[in-house]
């Protein structure tokens, strides 16, 4: 253990007021998983229109989650960080993806913040260590990244920084599987975490098929959601390999493994060069799938769908 | 058109005979599929120690296909190809992925089969052309793809041989259809098709990220099942990108694709070498998630999922 790090107070555990920083996409799709859990969250932004937007946006976004008990958290808006800050137990940082920016931040929330408060940062493509070089307090900086929207999808990657207690990741974790998420700790930095690496894994591979003719991308999305997806959705990739053969994993690894090392050695290593007409043409086939409606109808529709998904998996776990 | 095959008869329509050759884990998949439109189907496999275990599955395959007339085909069981084929307006191969062992059974289905039957293999390794290259009627060779297991995955990746005509194709698909299958057709052979290159594609990636420590079998199977999967089934990949930002999928694509080229270029471009300590790790993984229940107990669970989520899809498409 850091002596530096040796003599601070435990880890929080009863977290009432959450900061989110920045009022993007992301930081906004944060507000619902705490107000949701009871939290009183302060939403920071520099930008006061950007506050106004997501203002707009909350009632909506805060239907979407019950709240077991019937209590939800309120929300109230700050371009002062050091009001929006005070008190809270947690802090979700959700500004752009620039290092500077948020090693910036970091040092300034360190400066401002409760020294018992976690300071997560959303991001996927920064190591936490980094973003968290400045600070006196490492051990409870952490990566808690969210798929989006958070709310609905909850899925939360951790990592914390090479001074973080067990301690402090049992109680991040604690705390974000109070508010309904589901966090995964990660072993170390990588680009992109998990999620997003497979998820650039699958669009290169699906991208150099729309490229070359193979299909389009009505084509790519019938077979990921009418085959690939449905699978996995109970089963993950693992699981789903586990079921193709009738002695399970080993026996799909043993009859399969060589072929598919052949097939991997075939599939797109680059991502393909889009022109401004790919894009366009992708784009296009999407939105006539989706009758051009807007994007935040699509998503409406999207949100309830998912949530029929995880009630289905909670009504229907897997019992031998 | 080629002159060779322009004064053949047209593409039959009322198929109400299937033969499906190889009993295996595919050929066997696609036998509720086709009884379950009422066809009556003769499996054929030279082996009839496979037929006899075949014949005891039919029972438990068959109940998870519901009949919507009430009509359900029977099941005649063959080692005799002459008789299985005899009549069959449709004949879906299901053997080894050997080209040389399919060559030779399409060059006998070819002369056994009716003339205007369909000559389907489920490849999805080997081009169709070269399956077909030694018989009579090329444009009368589909390679017809199904997903494990073929009655409750309904996709289907079509693709004919250069041979081919619009109404060949439109033909097959029109009878898959009508089955409850979903028919992809693709634009040329590529090895694995559309559906197992995307699948290794993310194998790759997830394998590598194991291998490496980032996280072990548990962990992508939840980012997949909790997070990635269940937006692509309401959505698949590029509907997925189209909500992810507030302009669609030109605002997500102008925004991050900088960034995803970035980040592709991190992932994994080989096959990991997997050796057996690392298969038996990831075995052990997901047989304790299932608490050593059996794969066929899994399996059973895994179908009655996917059924739950196809009902889902039926029950509720986008609608603007």
């Amino acid at each position: 253990m850091n002596p530096a790090t040796a003599s601070l107070p435990p880890p929080l555990h009863g977290i009432d007021t959450v900061a989110i920083v920045g009022c993007g996409v992301v930081g906004c799709g944060w507000i619902p998983v705490f107000t949701g859990a009871g939290c009183q969250v302060r939403l920071y932004d520099l930008d006061s229109r950007r506050l106004a937007v997501a203002q707009q946006r909350l009632a909506q976004l805060g239907a979407l989650i019950p709240s077991p008990d019937g209590r939800r958290g309120s929300v109230t808006l700050h371009t002062d960080l050091a009001s929006a800050v005070a008190g809270a137990g947690y802090i979700q940082e959700s500004v752009g993806e620039d290092l500077r920016a948020k090693q910036a931040l970091f040092k300034e929330l360190d400066a401002l913040a409760d020294p018992r408060a976690y300071l997560a940062s959303s991001t996927s493509s920064l190591d936490i260590n980094a973003i968290a070089s400045q600070v006196t307090r490492p051990h409870r900086c952490f990566t808690a990244h969210p798929f989006n929207p958070a709310a609905v999808v909850p899925v939360v990657e951790i990592l914390g920084t090479t001074r973080s207690r067990p301690e402090d990741l049992a109680g991040i974790t604690a705390f974000l599987r109070r508010t309904g998420q589901m966090p995964i700790v990660l072993g170390r930095f990588v680009p992109g975490y998990v999620g997003n690496r497979l998820q650039a894994a699958i669009m290169r591979e699906a991208l150099s098929l729309v490229v070359e003719g193979i299909t389009d991308a009505d084509g790519i999305d019938a077979v990921v959601s009418h085959a690939l997806a449905l699978r996995w959705v109970p089963l993950g990739v693992f699981g789903t390999n586990h079921t193709n053969d009738e002695n399970g994993l080993r026996g799909y690894y043993g009859r399969f493994w060589q072929s598919y090392r052949g097939l991997m050695d075939t599939l797109a290593n680059t991502a393909p060069n889009l022109d401004t007409p790919d894009i366009e043409s992708i784009a296009a086939t999407v939105e006539r799938r989706f009758e051009s409606a807007s994007v935040a109808q699509v998503s409406r529709w999207r949100d309830e769908f998912v949530q029929e998904l995880r009630r289905l998996q909670m009504r229907e776990p897997f019992r031998p």
